[in-house]
């Protein structure tokens, strides 16, 4: 195929030390206060290879060996489209295809690494001179949590106060280089049958929880103490203030109407445990966070993980455990081999069972 | 014996609508806020009989069969120690001698219905002239909540402004007789091995909780609309309220640091059964309120009953169900075979068998 663009990216999902939980705009998804996350590394990650081309006879999203349509098509163009414009390419047709390395059913949501690997692998397709202030913005215009996967690191989504978003975005706190011995140790726990999607819980806690606009008023302070505690790498202070933060953000979820629950017996379990460690230590060593669904992400340093994992792994309910250090944000991936769609243009369908045996984290 | 005083009385506890979390008196057990509850028929009570003589050796209580000691017999004795100085007589000693009769292992509370059953025998055999609101403050010294049972129907209690509880006392909102229909469907859930006991537990929320202040303010509103609720009999919106206020309470508790979680996996499968059994009906005909612990009591009217605990005793981990209607508060026994004392002054040691075969509600 003549004219075609191409390029390959991988991006990895981003952990929250402070939580996104809310939009002042559901069409830019603008959050209503800012949000810390750690960047992981590429033990859990999204591969997407974009092509764009005037040959291509329509848009064409391939997810996991699985043609996108409707809606779900249609969620994934909107970042292309505003890509298209800004580069003068509306006459080009897309074609993405993507595969999440995800442990099998764990619950993880990949929209973050997916949309952020998107936006980079499409920008460089396009050979568009992008800084990470553009790329964050248009990862953020998939999924707002995908602006802080751009980069690596500790990470902070700026709130921004502009109608148009063009403050909205992602910065870099300190690379992963800052903390090396940082590390998640992620408890994958049985879901139960309910869940509430985040953005529909979202919307349902701004209009009616009373308890809501009191964590908002917390949370700049609380930003600013979280930055200082990962400055000077005071593991006890950022923890306490990254187990308190989940809590409050699941006390806000069952104070919406109706109530939304993500923590389950497991979950419980191994928040007590938490505690029980900490206190048998005499100092907070570990730090559980949660995000919309009951898997545990234990934030640590290297030389507590094989203990907080033996006490983990001991819990009923807990499926299985990985550790992820701090991941440097998306890498390009230049070789021919590593493209999801070769240089004709076509999917490569006999590729994803290498790709698979090579990629995918199993149970 | 002679110069005996004696007197029997039976009270049953009180299930609250608008929940007391929190003192702003310690020692007095002053709220931070009101509160509305629904008193309990008689199908868990406390018995209670009070001698009080100059001629017994030492104050001495008998509850469930087991002598009382240290800190559990200092509680106890902290109402009564009121009440003889209020009726000049302190050179008497004390006996009591009380039963609960509540499903074994059920873990209800039975302190409301224990200090209002202890104030109203104990000032019954010293033959004092008391109104409720001041049997209602002797009852509150032995525990806040308990303060409610002195009184049939639903409930107030008043938070007060006076720093000597003089004015922190319960008053009927409406007798049994108002709404005959009413229901409380118990579900008796097997909890969990964690407990916080609920008066540290209300410390720990007060010193720590980012979002208790903001549910201490949204109280008096809604207990206006509450009290609304109750005298115009609108079921629908008197349910959602206690819903709702019950999410809020357990959201502050976990919002609490360490957190508090009474709410275990099957407490959560009821609420959710609720949710879609109201949105089956169309309209919200059942509603689940927490206290300390996972049990679910689903206020709902007669009519509804039978379907609500078919579905709740479906759900895993619900051990059994029961049906109360209101009750009209404290009763005085007079037969000579229902005091717990005989008229010797001794505790009936053989009566307990009997009693037992009569008055516990065994699983």
């Amino acid at each position: 195929m003549v004219n075609i663009h191409r390029a390959t990216v991988e991006a990895t999902p981003n952990i929250a030390l402070v939580k996104y939980w809310g939009k002042r705009d559901e069409k830019l998804i603008l959050p209503q206060e800012g949000s810390v996350s750690a960047t992981m590394d590429g033990q859990l990650k999204t591969r997407t290879t974009v092509i764009f081309s005037d040959k291509l006879p329509k848009d064409e999203v391939i997810l996991n060996n699985k043609t996108l349509e409707g809606k779900d098509l249609e969620e994934t163009l909107k970042q292309i489209n505003v890509i298209r414009e800004k580069a003068g390419k509306q006459d080009f047709k897309v074609k993405i295809v993507s595969i999440n390395c995800f442990p099998t059913a764990a619950g993880f949501a990949s929209s973050a690494s997916g949309f952020a690997a998107l936006a980079v692998a499409a920008t460089q397709a396009l050979e568009m001179d992008m800084d990470t202030k553009e790329l964050s913005i248009l990862s953020r215009l998939g999924s707002g949590s995908a602006c802080r996967s751009v980069l690596g690191g500790f990470v902070e989504w700026k709130k921004g106060e502009k109608d148009d978003g063009s403050d909205s975005y992602a910065v870099q706190l300190a690379p992963a280089s800052h903390w090396p011995e940082f590390r998640n140790v992620i408890a994958i726990v049985d879901a139960g049958k309910k869940k509430t999607s985040s953005r529909a819980g979202m919307k349902q806690t701004i209009a009616t929880s009373v308890l809501y606009p009191t964590r908002l008023d917390s949370l700049p302070a609380l930003i600013s103490s979280v930055k200082a505690a990962i400055a000077e790498k005071d593991l006890p202070s950022l923890l306490t203030m990254v187990m308190r933060e989940s809590n409050n953000m699941h006390a806000v979820m069952l104070d919406t109407w109706p109530p939304i629950m993500y923590l389950n017996d497991t979950s419980r379990e191994i928040i007590y445990a938490i505690h029980e460690y900490n206190e048998l230590c005499g100092r907070v060593r570990a730090g559980y966070t949660f995000d919309a669904g009951p898997n545990a992400h234990i934030y640590t340093v290297e030389e507590h993980v094989s203990d907080i994992r033996e006490m983990l792994e001991k819990i009923d309910g807990v499926k299985k455990t990985m550790v992820c250090k701090l991941g440097d944000g998306p890498a390009t991936l230049e070789n021919e081999s590593d493209h999801l769609i070769d240089a004709e243009g076509n999917a490569r369908g006999h590729y994803f069972d290498d790709v698979k045996s090579e990629l995918v984290v199993r149970d």
